[in-house]
C-alpha cells in the first residue's frame, strides 16, 4: 500500500469511527422533543471531512492514546464545530443556504430549531467531555474541559466570529487578519490537537509546547488554504457556496496577499508546522501526513 | 433583626458577591472584540433575582462550602441562565424586547451579537465550572461539569425550550406541561442546588437524594409562580412583558387548573419541598428561606 493510500485508509477508518462515536452521543431522532434531536443530528452526521477529530487521532498517537477515549475527545470538537456551523449560517449571520452539500439547518427545519439545535449541540460538546474518563487523572480530565471552553468562548472561536463580523467592509491588516483566524478557526484546531494528547502517556511541557506551536501554525495553514479554495474551486466541490467572502466584502489572506503569495504563505507555514515535529519522530507520522493533507486538500 | 431581615441581608450580600464574580469571570468590556463583550456583561450584569445563586449557596451551607467555591459553582448556572434569556428573547423565538426592564440584548445591540453573546456566555459557564479547584476531589468536579451539562443541554433546559416551541397554540395536558418545565426551567434550578452540594462536605447519597428531590420540586414551584405571576402583575413590577404566555396562546398552570388551583399546587409543591429538607436539620435553614421566598415572591 503507498503512503497516500494508507492515509486515505486510515481517515476513512477514523472518519467511520466518529460517525459512530457521534451518533451515539447525539440524543437519539425518535426521543422527545425530535424536532430539536433531528436537527442536532442532521447538522453533525453523515458528511464533513472531520479534519479536528482526525486532528486529535493524529495527536493521540503521539502519545498511545485509546481510540475509546479519542473519539469522546474528538466528538467533543466536532460538536463545538458543528454547532458553530449551525449558528453561523443562520440568516442574522452569514445567512447561508447550503452547507456541506445540503441546506442548511435554518432552512431544512426553522430558525428557531437551528438556534435551539446550535445551543444544544455545544453542550453536548461539554457533557461528551465530562461524562466519562478520557485521562488517567481526573484534574488533568478537568484541563481539557478548560482547554475546550477557551478555544470556543470569547477568547477564542466566538470571540473570532465576532471580530470577523465586525470586518465586513473593513479593510484589515495582515496582523489583524492573522489575529481574526487565530481566534475564529485556529483556537479550536489547537484544542483538537492538545485534547488528543491529553488521552494518553503524560507528555513533558516542552513536548507539549510543541505540539501547541504545531497546532497554532496549522491553524492558520487551514485558513490560508480555506481562502485560497474559497477564490480557486466552485460550490460542487466545496459542498458549501464559493467566492462567498469576496461577495460578502470580508478581507482574505488572498485579497491581502494575492494568490501567489498565499499559496506561498500556506507553503511556509507547512514547513515551520514539520519542524515542530521531529521531536517526536515517528509517533508524529500521522501529524504530518495531516500537515500534507490539510494544505494541499482541494476541499 | 427579624428573621426575613436577616434573610434579606443574607441575599442581598450574596447577589452582592455574584455581582463581583460575574463581573471577574465575565471577559473585560475595554477588551477586544468590544461589542460581543459589552453584550455578554450587559446580558449578565447589573440586575436578576439571582435565584439560581442563591440557590447554589444555600445548598452549600449544608455541607459547610467556602464562598469561593460557591460562587464559581453559582457563576457557571447564572451564565447558563442568561444566555437562554438572550437566544430566547430573539425575534426567531420569543422576539421580546424587555427584559429585567431594560432593553433585550438584540434590541440594545443586534440579532448578531445576541446570538454570538449568548453562544459565548454558555462557553463561560463551562469555563467556569473547570477553570479552577471546586471540589476536593477532581473527580467530583467532573460530575459536576457533567450535571451542568446534562441540565442545560438537550436532555434540559434546551430540550424544554423546544418543547415550548412546539407547544405554541396546542392543548398541553397538566402532565405534558409538568414535563416542558421539569425541563425548561427545573433541570437548571435542580442544578443550582446540587452544584453547592459538590462544593464542600462529602454527602452521603440518601441526603444527596433528598436535596435532588428538594429541588425538582422547587423548579416547578418556580415555574407555577411564574405563570401566576403572568397574569396578576404588570410588566413595571415584573422587568419583562407581562400576559406573554397567555398572548402567545401558550399553555400554563393558570390557564390548565385556573388561579386558584394553581396557587393550591405552589402552597404543596412547597410543603412537600420543605418535608426534603427535615434530615438536614438547621443546615437547611437557608434553603427553607428561599422556598418560602420562591414560593411567595411578588415579582
Amino acid at each position: 500500500m503507498s503512503k497516500s493510500q494508507d492515509f486515505q485508509t486510515w481517515s476513512f477508518a477514523i472518519q467511520q469511527q466518529m460517525e459512530l462515536a457521534l451518533g451515539a452521543v447525539l440524543p437519539p431522532a425518535y426521543q422527545l422533543p425530535q424536532r430539536l434531536h433531528e436537527a442536532m443530528r442532521y447538522a453533525v452526521l453523515g458528511g464533513g471531512k472531520r479534519v479536528r477529530p482526525l486532528l486529535t487521532f493524529a495527536s493521540g498517537e503521539v502519545v498511545q492514546a485509546s481510540v475509546e477515549r479519542l473519539q469522546y475527545a474528538a466528538a467533543a470538537v466536532e460538536l463545538i464545530h458543528a454547532y458553530s456551523l449551525v449558528h453561523d449560517d443562520m440568516p442574522c449571520m452569514d445567512d447561508d443556504v447550503l452547507r456541506r452539500g445540503k441546506p442548511t439547518v435554518h432552512v431544512e427545519f426553522d430558525e428557531a430549531t437551528a438556534l435551539l439545535a446550535g445551543d444544544a449541540l455545544q453542550t453536548a460538546a461539554f457533557e461528551a467531555i465530562s461524562a466519562r474518563s478520557l485521562c488517567d487523572e481526573p484534574a488533568d480530565q478537568l484541563k481539557m474541559v478548560k482547554i475546550l471552553a477557551t478555544a470556543s468562548g470569547a477568547a477564542g472561536m466566538a470571540g473570532g466570529q465576532a471580530i470577523d463580523l465586525a470586518s465586513v467592509g473593513k479593510p484589515l491588516s495582515l496582523p489583524e487578519l492573522e489575529n481574526m483566524h487565530i481566534l475564529k478557526t485556529g483556537a479550536l484546531i489547537r484544542a483538537a490537537v492538545l485534547l488528543g494528547s491529553y488521552c494518553g502517556e503524560a507528555l513533558p511541557q516542552a513536548e507539549r509546547d510543541k505540539l501547541d506551536r504545531f497546532a497554532k501554525l496549522m491553524g492558520l495553514a487551514f485558513q490560508v488554504v480555506d481562502d485560497i479554495l474559497d477564490v480557486e474551486a466552485d460550490s460542487a466541490t466545496l459542498g458549501k457556496t464559493a467566492g462567498k467572502d469576496a461577495a460578502h466584502d470580508k478581507p482574505t489572506y488572498v485579497s491581502l496577499l494575492g494568490l501567489k503569495e498565499a499559496k506561498l504563505r500556506a507553503a511556509e507555514l507547512e514547513a515551520e508546522a514539520l519542524d515542530c515535529l521531529s521531536v517526536f519522530g515517528a509517533r508524529a507520522e500521522r501529524l504530518r501526513e495531516l500537515a500534507h493533507f490539510i494544505v494541499h486538500r482541494a476541499f
